[in-house]
């Protein structure tokens, strides 16, 4: 299996995340976004989507994105569970993970793209700094958000580390890198933070 | 289980045909969100996301959105697949399904609530209509993509019915309810729409 990422991009940091959690080792290939590299030929070979992360399969199939990817990692090695092992924790899991998703994850990246200079105008051919600036008052009530859980529950999803994790804390570092929350603002997330930054994952 | 949906939008359309597509029945509750009933206190209680569809499990617990509600029910029951099978296939579904969402699905839905009056001022509190139309643009090219897959295989993931036949299925629905794509303009499009209009769970 190969990954190809760039390295200093929040999404494959999910994925390096989600691997590293479960204890797997893959090749690492970086695609240089911020040089235009997703778009030329030799890439567009290998994902059309033109998108980092994308997971390339023994068989040669290419999986891109953060969840599709975890999806089939989970499948081929089930061991530690990070997406639920009942129906029902699958369930509230993927629920959950969505939610933090949609609402720090990508609602921080839109601000990025949207309403700063993002990756530059060669590459920012569309910006709508409006939308921008709604996604980032969006991250700001899904941290807020997650402070009430986090209040009363050690994790995002409950009382184990999961995919959620995952993404809540590569999401909430991106909307610190880009300035929308101030962990001061909020203690249980500030304090969940600092114990998942304390895993060997976060590293990866 | 309860569904909690409200009949004539897409999202909840999409539950309806996995779950008839797997042969479940579930008792289903409308929520009158043009009316503003998925704000009041009643619904809340419910689902404090205010979002439908969601299913209430019998264990009590709620599962929101289209794709973990199809988790849950995939992993509960799982003969007659519509997530994949091999953990290669879970993976390469998983991202087609999530990139028609995005591209097809989400993107009319965005047109319809930032570009036209919507579900009415009342509801939308936030519209950016630059917005709206620059995803009726990404719509119309996922819809072109699609056109080149179906022009090689009869379904949207490979050669049987999955869970990106529903997304696309209802989001094309949906995009021609908004008048942003138009079929006469994509023969093999066309004839799997009819193909899959044809399908008892279409008319769930």
């Amino acid at each position: 299996m190969k990954l190809y990422e760039f390295e200093a991009f929040p999404n494959p940091r999910r994925v390096r995340m989600f691997l590293a959690e479960k204890g797997i080792d893959v090749d690492r290939i970086q695609v240089n976004v911020p040089e235009g590299e997703h778009r030329e030929e030799a890439y567009r070979a290998i994902n059309p989507e033109m998108t980092v992360p994308a997971l390339k399969l023994d068989d040669g199939r290419v999986v891109g994105g953060c969840v599709a990817i975890s999806r089939f990692v989970e499948a081929k090695y089930p061991d530690g569970s990070l997406l639920g092992d009942t129906p029902e924790e699958q369930g509230m899991i993927a629920a959950i993970q969505r939610r933090i998703e949609t609402g720090l994850m990508d609602a921080s990246t839109t601000y990025f793209h949207h309403a700063t200079p993002g990756l530059g105008e060669k590459l920012e051919t569309y910006q709508n700094a409006d939308w921008g600036h709604h996604n980032a008052a969006r991250a700001k009530a899904t941290v807020a958000g997650l402070e009430d859980t986090l209040a009363s529950q050690d994790y995002v999803a409950g009382d184990r580390f999961t995919i959620a994790d995952i993404t809540a804390f590569v999401g909430l570092e991106f909307a610190l890198f880009v300035k929308i929350v101030d962990l001061a603002d909020y203690p249980a997330v500030a304090a969940w933070h600092a114990r998942i930054g304390a895993r060997p994952s976060a590293a990866a």
